[in-house]
């Protein structure tokens, strides 16, 4: 069975419930917008990328029965809707940046009729979700002339198909590496509290025919002294306009590893990832969870007292300097940052 | 209630039952080798000084009842009992070391009557047990010199009274500290795949009255970069004679993100943790923990694919040139260490 991780389907954003894989395997059809909103905000649809797609088609979920006299009315709908979807997480800029591309469409459709708004904003949508697509595909190809054969590469969380349209970012270049032939042997970080790598990762991995293995978050300086680990590439949640990078909390803590071992330490992601509105990393702004996320496995069995303090925040920020090179779909970006991711953005 | 994480009680060893803190809170009483050696096996008892006293008392247990003809007879079943407990885990040396003490006093007893030896043995797992709980007071004194009141301690799995017979060797630094009047924050890494530090730092921290927030291992370089971090204090199972480290998985991670945000990294630790026979790290012996320990919560609940390949030593290894100091109960320990160590033990 293929994997779709988002896409819309009979009236319906059809998406992989991924708070139940790997135990259950389920679709969810979700048809109006706070259903939406809660999917995002309860991280069964997640990944950057994603996140995109699914705050795009939530907007059309918003509008698509709107009954508007007028654009201005209509407008001041659609702007509702598009604020109480940038509320569902605030450190992915993917997710702002599908709502600003379909605020921009219906602003630019401004003299059409409202059936014909309604339409372009719903294919918006669907060219957002084709984009990314192809834009993993590409990442996928930059990347893999990074990798060599029987190479063993470290991940964290989940950057793969359950975080994008489909292929993935960081390991689009997994996939990649492996349809050309390279042997490839890969570490996942389970990463907790939410074990999207336990649970994610080697799940869709398996699927596809990688060789996989899972180690605890706390062992990956074991597994890298150990010789076992030649690259490690992840995924972001938002990139600095100097190259610092929010990515799933744990990754600044693998980027530190990397550089005492010497290993070379790559962010994959789409340039709808990077927010050069933000000069660098401590600008973020970094989505604190609550603490049953780590006292309580999936918010139900307890694994430590209830009420105790916690830290829970559900990003970290790698500086740049720890970042050996952005892998993108408009090519690999090379130090300096603040000039090369410039001159990618603005092609 | 106090705490009494192992005591000869009853013609029994009690302990308390470690796997199932911080849910329940219950003593077991051990009246046969056997059941020690399991309570060992699956951690009901675990933490490097407590393991000797369990072994030293577990020796006991299994000669207790013997009637041997003659001191050699005695010796043969004493020996054979020696060799079970030390199957029961192989990285902490406190286990080996106090089973070798049992085995001297034996000697020692050689001409005597085997009513006698049996009485001495007893005796001198007592004094195993009694010296421990001195040894980690004076840990406590000589560490809490090296805390400055207000300061914020890291610290991983469980290095306190629940790893001890009393007091902790990391934790017993704190417990000082406190006792001075110093105020501490203290912040537990919650230590995957088993959650000692989850399930008993933060149990024992709080009965204790100290401000304990809990984190998951990945979020311990995020807390550094923010500052909250001013010391780290960890436990050791077994210390190389040149100062290299064995500790529980992720200790080593730790010292690399303490040396990069250059926070002082110490090891606290009783001399008996030190293995002079053993010159370096890499000649440690690393156990090799079940698969199921991390893919599935307590061995029950899965929390990822059963049948995926696991990488899980239960331990790591710190080189000395990342350990700021150590502290033993014979004092502080400075560079260059294979030289101090030597004069410590010695000493």
């Amino acid at each position: 069975m293929n994997i779709r991780t988002i896409e819309w389907k009979n009236n319906a954003v059809r998406i992989i419930d991924q708070t139940r894989l790997p135990a259950e395997f389920v679709y969810l059809a979700i048809k109006d917008l706070k259903s939406l909103w809660l999917a995002i905000k309860k991280l069964k649809v997640r990944g950057a990328p994603a996140l995109g797609a699914a705050a795009a088609w939530g907007v059309y979920l918003g509008v698509k029965n709107i009954r508007a006299r007028n654009f201005s009315h209509f407008k001041r709908r659609l702007d509702k809707v598009i604020s109480y979807l940038s509320s569902a997480r605030p450190t992915a800029i993917n997710l702002f940046w599908a709502l600003e591309r379909m605020r921009a469409v219906a602003e630019c459709y401004s003299k059409e009729s409202i059936q014909e708004i309604k339409k372009a904003l719903f294919k918006e949508a669907q060219t957002i979700a084709e984009e990314d697509r192809a834009a993993c595909r590409r990442i996928g190809c930059f990347g893999s002339r990074l990798i060599n054969d029987g190479e063993n590469i470290l991940t964290i969380c989940n950057a793969g198909i359950l975080a994008t349209i489909d292929y993935g970012t960081a390991l689009a270049v997994i996939y990649r590496a492996k349809e050309e032939g390279k042997r490839l042997k890969v570490y996942a970080c389970e990463t907790r509290p939410l074990l999207q790598g336990a649970r994610l990762t080697t799940w869709e991995l398996k699927r596809k025919g990688i060789d996989v293995t899972l180690i605890t978050d706390g062992m990956a300086a074991a597994l890298m002294y150990a010789g076992k680990v030649d690259k490690v590439i992840v995924g972001a949640d938002r990139i600095a306009a100097n190259g610092d990078t929010a990515n799933k909390i744990g990754t600044y803590n693998l980027a530190i590893l990397s550089r005492y071992h010497k290993i070379p330490f790559y962010v994959a992601a789409p340039v709808s990832t990077f927010d050069l509105r933000i000069k660098r990393g401590k600008e973020i702004r970094i989505e604190q969870r609550p603490a049953e996320e780590v006292t309580r496995l999936f918010f139900k069995k307890p694994i430590a007292n209830g009420n105790i303090k916690v830290f829970n925040p559900a990003f970290d920020i790698t500086p740049a300097a720890l970042i050996s090179n952005f892998i993108t779909d408009r090519g690999i970006i090379n130090k300096p940052y603040s000039r090369n991711i410039l001159k990618t953005l603005r092609g």
